[in-house]
């Protein structure tokens, strides 16, 4: 079997989404040899608190798909909502999360979803990396000048990349490499 | 003050949504006068099960949208997804009720949500009152030939009712008739 480093995405645009009604984190990087992975693009969508659900909803329906529209993303990777979850926003996030997958499907990009613990362990090696860990990895990971704000704007960067580094080895794993 | 019946929506197109992503109930009525109710048109979308999320948001969106397109609603009346519900698809549901909330908004259409118990309350008097108990009361109040079916079509028709019966009192309480 050829080392894994072979069967990078080289040259794969993902967009990493970081769900949220009131601030949802966007990325884009593009996959390089091996495992480098190139930044392009990080950023927060935020959703006024005091507007009606349904007119967050579009408003960050509308930010997504200008983002998808200015990347051209191959692939979307985006964190998996978990009912169990301790956040009392958590219904919020997974409407907002059902929109964000539909822009995708919309354009016929591929959506994988990760969870957290699944992210932390691929960028950090552990699956319970807190947010410093996780944004000192990222920032040093992508090369950038200084660490990305907010903690949304790095978790969205942090499934792009770890999208970028798992991917592959789902392929092989699934005999399709 | 004038008695409620006086506030009636008389006129208004109500769509109703029971949200689900395996099976979504759809209904149209038309609000008359005082309590009455005209029944326009009920169906239940269905996505299968073996198909990608983001492929049967997508699938969902479209039929909705194609709902909307044909039959103009004024207002949309969804069920409001719980958190604590003990279904184990809520996140499915929730994911599917972001996307049809985002189709009425595209169009400029209001969304009112409202809980399972305050659709029972609004129909049997009964915040507890079983499915049996409320297909029978939707069959008598819009005088159908035949109980709607599934229970997912009743539901749909049950919201779209609460909402002609209690925007009218909401708009009362909030000093607006």
């Amino acid at each position: 079997m050829a080392p894994r480093s072979a069967h990078s995405l080289a040259g794969v645009r993902v967009m990493g989404i970081d769900p949220g009604l009131t601030r949802c984190g966007l990325s884009m990087v593009q996959a390089g040899k091996g495992r480098s992975v190139l930044p392009i693009a990080v950023g927060v969508v935020r959703t006024p608190a005091d507007e009606d659900l349904a007119d967050r909803l579009l408003r960050l329906s509308l930010a997504v798909e200008e983002w998808m529209d200015d990347y051209s993303p191959d692939v979307v990777a985006i964190e998996r909502v978990f009912e169990r979850s301790n956040v009392s926003t958590v219904m919020n996030t997974a409407h907002a999360s059902g929109v964000l997958m539909l822009a995708a499907a919309k354009r016929g990009i591929a959506v994988h979803m990760y969870t957290p613990s699944e992210v932390k362990k691929s960028i950090s090696g552990n699956g319970r990396a807190d947010k410093a860990q996780m944004t000192n990895m990222i920032t040093r990971i992508l090369g950038l000048s200084e660490p990305p704000k907010p903690a949304d704007a790095a978790d969205a960067l942090a499934l792009a990349v770890c999208h970028c580094w798992r991917a592959p080895m789902n392929l092989i794993v699934e005999g399709q490499l």
